[in-house]
């Protein structure tokens, strides 16, 4: 009996050491491609996205889309939620935003999620986890007609996983950071992803083009000095900074969605962009009404 | 003019499809070695650890490990705090433990973090993050001497980080849910990393084995049904439970301990577990006056 | 110009000054009425209710209802927001209900609330508060209607601080500490006032009576060892619990309901109870069919 | 038996009614002494403190100094704790110091407090509140040897009372919005109260005039547009400032300590500030070295 405890604690400790091995592993093929990998990477960070998952251990960001060290900025909580007064994660998203600068946040949500499981029944779950569940139980009251459609519990998980992402992402957009950010010049975009386990693809949900506008006004934020920090961090942050004074963050965001349109055409046909693409976009927003008199 | 707005933006959106377009690669690797691979994946999540990290884009778990989904329950926040009064992180704390039953906990920091760097200086860097900070700022003021020991300011980060780690894995041996998890036969083990960004290797902090016992009575609690529970617990889930009810949790500790050092020594020269090995240890203990009197 | 400043420093020390004298007559006042006042305070409190209210000074909930020490458990907030994550908020509940075993929970809100009218204006009012603010957001967006079919501002304000109540009583029932309290044999009532600033009246919001039974089911928890833990309690407490186990939670809140209309004809006449009335009531009770059944 | 439990039913309800009933009368009484008084009331509040306090039913603070509405703003949470990265007492910190722009703020501990005395048991009180308890057991475990020399229970619990106070007084001078504060020119001081139940008497600790001179380095903050942010704030709101421009914070704060030293030997023999008092300080500064060199 004895030896079988052993085992059990030796078999534990393995799991644990085989990350640790892994990680040796790790290295020694990143040296053998690049010798300077690591060196470089110790440079500093600028990763392009900001991306909210899920704790759940089969929802790696970076594993799933192939991304390298260095490219998502990421907090993970259980089942992706953008809780409003969570100092966590608002952290992270003024990290994220004020210092690194990115463009593009992804609420990415998933299929076979136990928090979004556990928040569609009536057991508790435990003192903590009942508390943050309330935040998808009001997603799941507004959207039951939705989710009771589907008979197979699975699908009804996955709509309201996908009707969460939808909920977390107009929670983004309700955010004084990201709202602050566009009113300075720096215009944020949010996307919602659902990584389906069971086929391994992620589906970008089609919310992200109409969300800002038709945002209430009871959430849009007005910052007083916005226009004069704006100018500041304008003047030291030319790079980082866009210089279209006169194409207002409106106006950018509709040309983001245009290019999303433009951009899922053209990506069918080639994964880079070319000049011909440039100018063809440049051709379709010089003749479209909004921005030519912007640019007069 | 307006062509380089494009541009920007192009290159914006095409940085964010990159990912989408990195998803469709490795959906394909992994269907091409094997099939079933994502139905696999969505039978259910049993990951061996639980994971803090920060949400530096350099420091992605199980890239850095090569860990496959499935094997890591992930928190990440600026600077992988573990801060007590934190709901978001102790929903993901409880979910791991007593619904994932997980039986490792590590807390992983790396060097160059932006987070450890600004808690290091005085300057404001946003209202939400210099509250979240002060949680960092508390480690430097105990430990200036160690850190400013160091001329050099990376090395000074990296010194902070790896306090702030130890830190972190105090205050996770006093969260109430981990001690309630060994109250109920279900042990769990804290253990610190630090990410060398610019080496790639994680070293694993030498400060797991006498944490538990030398944790200050103040924060050691005692839970009044635990016994019930951890009965009615074990009966339903025998496979799950350790089926050693005459050692208690503190031998278990130990035994895990002895493991821990056992296994670094057998790991130089071999990474599989042996039964020599099993019957080896299993004498060592058998020896051990310790685990004898629980034994006979 | 010196003698100026000189004053204004002792103007605010004063002030200051003022509460610690103010004190000192407090203490000496009480003694004179009874010399073993707070001798007898310090015996331990059992308050009646907890009380959730607004951190404005205007609003401190003993003197408005003549209330002594001893009497009512509070948490004050900005716009007295009953936050489903917020765990400052959460562990008063735990306390109150767990540990006080307190009957009547009550979110006093009030006109001329200053939070409450900058949830209704869109300049930002710090990062903190925009964040808090977003509570009550929330709540305007769904009620917009109601709210601006008031042309005075004030009216205004005071129609959403009686519709935030209202929704912070939502939340309350919706809580996990006091849906187990009813599932334990401990009732607990949860009830809405709204402060009336300009005349000093506080004014019940007539909502109690039939939000627990129209509480959408997605809300409501199961515990799993609630009956055990339930026996456990109420054999030890027999004289803090009620006496029928035969009439569950549901009977005994439609009881209060109706003890509640009753109570106020009678407080019309009389203060106080008598047993006139308690037979009176006790003949209504015995006449309803839903009593009548779980009596036989 | 049903008539007991009738009776309990509206012994309930009748303490509830009692509060109200309660509001009645006081309503009456105050319109007696003023009949404008609530109409005056309703105008606004400009409170003079911030007072953090304790939920406990037995420390309400306007009546233990006979404060009235509208003079103090108030937060009461369990143990009186501030705690750094809680959002909802940071939210009460904005709005006193940013909006309502108070120059005193307060944290008033008391003896025999539950939850001081629960940090310092071992027995778990509930899943929410040993998270928060750890706040306080950090000062307990710091504080053991000065704690345990007191043989009698509440003697350890009013020492340890007393030491969380100073503990909550050190985090609110470490907050980055009162550091702010004081750097656009708004001086805020920060007390220690500790309310003795058994007497009734409120002890002001002897701790407030130190602590900022001797904060860690660490924990100062800089803000960047501190200077700018001052200068834009002052013009606007020139009676709310300070006018001499020459005295910064820290003479400021010197200034304030000598003026509680002097008020506390003055206030001896009068209440009331009178010329005299005034003329004396003023001669005390002039004489002082320190304001000298500030003022030729």
């Amino acid at each position: 009996m004895q030896n079988k405890f052993v085992q059990k604690g030796i078999s534990e400790i393995q799991k644990y050491a085989k990350a640790l091995l892994g990680n040796k592993n790790y290295v020694q093929k990143k040296l053998a491609q690049d010798p300077n990998y690591f060196t470089k990477l110790a440079q500093g960070q600028s990763p392009k996205y900001l991306l909210i998952g899920c704790s759940d251990s089969r929802a790696p960001p970076n594993e799933l889309t192939e991304t390298d060290p260095g490219e998502i900025f990421i907090h993970r909580n259980i089942a992706n939620v953008v809780n409003m007064t969570d100092l966590n994660l608002n952290c992270v998203i003024q990290y994220a935003v004020e210092h690194l600068k990115v463009h593009n946040i992804i609420i990415m949500g998933h299929t076979y999620c136990g928090g979004v499981k556990a928040a569609m029944q009536q057991d508790s779950v435990g003192g903590l986890l009942d508390l943050w569940l309330n935040n998808i139980k009001h997603v799941y009251e507004k959207n039951q007609h939705l989710v009771n459609q589907f008979e197979n519990e699975n699908d009804r998980v996955a709509c309201l996983s996908s009707l969460n992402v939808r909920e977390q992402v107009l929670n983004m957009w309700k955010n004084p950071i990201v709202q602050k950010s566009w009113e300075v010049g720096h215009p944020v975009m949010v996307h919602g992803w659902l990584f389906r386990v069971e086929t391994g693809y992620i589906e970008e949900l089609q919310l992200d083009e109409n969300i800002p506008e038709s945002l209430s006004d009871v959430f849009r934020l007005h910052f007083k000095s916005a226009q004069q920090t704006a100018q500041g961090q304008q003047s030291k942050q030319n790079d980082d900074q866009l210089a279209l004074p006169s194409l207002n963050s409106q106006k950018f965001q509709q040309m983001q969605s245009k290019l999303v349109t433009e951009f899922r055409k053209y990506s069918n046909h080639s994964q880079d962009c070319n000049h011909e693409m440039v100018n063809q976009i440049s051709g379709i927003l010089q003749n479209d009404p909004n921005f030519k008199k912007e640019n007069k």
